[in-house]
């Protein structure tokens, strides 16, 4: 029985794992479970999976849901309470599906708990890298990640001789606008944006796809998962998302993980590892009835998010904690129609060039970091709208 | 350093073994070469690899030999040479790439030597699968497979969790006449069926090809090599030859070995096995540029030689080695100009139909049922030629 806390256990990643622990009784259960402060979806979730601890975004959440519970359950708030749920003593896992920064420091408290992680939260690699996987070292605590393309890649590693991997290939459906040129984009609304081709996720994340920044961020996680330089990592467009990464090793073989597009998949083997189990909710890949696979070079111009990441990657330093801040802020803003989707771009370019290279940045100047360049693209955008 | 006993030399796989040995000097030596009759081709060779000993068809080719090499080169003949070769006491693995059923005894004897053996002769699996697996079992020597599929399935499997495999899907590349119908192979000639679009191989396999009996009897492989049921086992045309097959597993995700058609990929793997080293001489798989793979559905009644081998193996005993030894028997006549090609899947079939299946059959029945089926379909041939 491997028991779980799990972060962000109302949201899509959250969901899935729910999931996943809903068809395997008999392995899994829901040590602690921590989300926002959607109450009506997390009520019916925790009365099913009866955590022992629950956490929440802010008191008053925490008074809300106290009056719904029984008095079992333990409810505790704000950052302290996601990492007192991240390191509970009664769990093995954590699953950490929180979105954004505020992921990070229940990840490094989990490491130092010696806890293995499953790690969804792209921000936790992306801005603190060096920090994750040092203590990681240091404390022997496994991450293994949650996402489809890393989780392809640590699938293809298995067994096999690292140090003759040559490249890892992470393979980009191409969002939303894979099919539109650059100048088509000016006037597509967020709906346009939301409807992924294949892949049914988050609102942030759709975008991120669209722009390829996704692709650029999960390029600097695969740097740190795997310890690979960024001359090593490349990607490729492949719209049917049914190869979900391959890595290449210095015999010109290459393994890939296949799959169709499930979620459900990586986060189960993450729980699994290195055993797998049944997962009769997802289908199985019937190669002969896609009839083809679709392979193409990623055009960096028309996607200059990519280029800004890799920039940024090899920079290195706090420079990354600028680039997922700053999108994440322009995101916010082209969610909240306040900027057109081509402003998203420029917006973190210009951050990033703002932005002065802090090299070993420690937590404080990431949290430092991250809250400047948001508060740069935010005062960019009312510049703008002032402007015009 | 890896001694290497070496049988079939000359021949393709030998000889791209040989490409792999010249690339890393320092890690592989030829301790004993075998060969059949291709003096010109064998002599260039012995004195590049300086094996200790060299074993060929009879007696009177090892005396050809003998006045061109050196006193220190043992040179033995026949079966009991090339065994001799085959357990050679300074050699650590055995390559036995030899064609046809006379690669069984020497994979025998070196199983019981405790020798590591790639394995690219299928006969020695096929006629022999339950002989040959059972004594490695005893022995604990270890088989490899040196074919691109198997090879492509075994490098699929490392690391992963055996008990949780659901499917072996082998890739066939359809042959030299995937995209004609039936009823358009009736005039077809031998240079028409060497044409094989991927691979460059010997007469006897790319004929196989084009049947898709070298599917069929690389199913009755897979059967053996990695104890899985027939009902697991799957082929899908896949005509770009790069997905070199695939492991399905029971949470549906796939882990599949990719690469540009080359023979040098296995063969070295099973050389460096777990291990992996550069390998110069073969090309790095550009997706970007391939740009798309195919796969289809294998129509059965169009390769109906598929069929019979999966029949073959479920019916289990001395089928294979007849489905085997006839088949050697009519694509010999076909290449030899004595039948049409349509006529060779027929022939396998009456031979099938005409056999008493032997249950267990020793190594001395595999050799009868062998010699039988070659003898039933030689008779068919003559009785048809006669009548018409």
């Amino acid at each position: 029985m491997k028991r779980i806390s799990l972060l962000g256990a109302t949201g899509s990643i959250g969901r899935q794992t729910l999931a996943v622990v809903r068809e395997h009784p008999d392995q899994f259960a829901i040590t602690a479970f921590a989300f926002g402060e959607n109450v009506e979806a997390a009520l019916p979730l925790i009365r099913e999976f009866k955590p022992i601890l629950v956490s929440v975004k802010n008191k008053s959440v925490a008074e809300r849901i106290k009056n719904e519970l029984s008095g079992r359950t333990k409810i505790v708030y704000g950052r302290e309470g996601m990492i007192e749920a991240a390191v509970h003593p009664d769990s093995d896992v954590l699953i950490n599906a929180v979105l954004g920064s505020i992921g990070l420091e229940p990840t490094l408290a989990a490491i130092e708990a010696g806890k293995t992680i499953g790690l969804a939260n792209k921000e936790t690699l992306v801005t603190a890298g060096h920090l994750v996987m040092e203590r990681a070292r240091q404390s022997g605590a496994e991450i293994l990640p949650v996402d489809s393309e890393h989780s392809a890649i640590f699938q293809s590693l298995q067994g096999q001789d690292r140090s003759a991997v040559s490249r890892l290939i992470l393979t980009a459906s191409g969002g939303s606008f894979r099919d539109r040129r650059r100048e088509e984009l000016a006037g597509v609304t967020i709906a346009d944006a939301l409807r992924h081709p294949n892949w049914s996720m988050g609102a942030k994340i759709t975008v991120d796809s669209a722009t390829l920044m996704n692709k650029g961020l999960e390029v600097i996680e695969a740097h740190w998962l795997f310890g690979m330089s960024y001359d090593k990592i490349d990607t490729v467009i492949h719209k049917e998302s049914i190869v979900h990464s391959l890595v290449e090793y210095t015999d010109h073989s290459l393994i890939a993980q296949l799959g169709l597009p499930s979620m459900l998949v990586p986060i189960q083997y993450a729980l699994t590892y290195p055993k797998r189990l049944e997962l009769k909710q997802t289908k199985r890949l019937n190669l002969e009835e896609i009839g083809t696979l679709h392979f193409q070079k990623v055009d960096k111009r028309r996607f200059p998010c990519l280029s800004l990441a890799y920039e940024a990657g090899r920079t290195g330093g706090s420079m990354p904690t600028v680039l997922n801040a700053a999108n994440e802020a322009a995101v916010e803003a082209f969610l909240s129609g306040r900027i057109a989707f081509l402003d998203i771009e420029p917006l973190v370019e210009a951050a990033l060039e703002h932005h002065q290279r802090i090299k070993k940045p420690d937590l404080r100047a990431i949290e430092e970091t991250d809250r400047l360049a948001r508060y740069f693209v935010e005062t960019e955008i009312e510049k703008k709208s002032r402007g015009g």
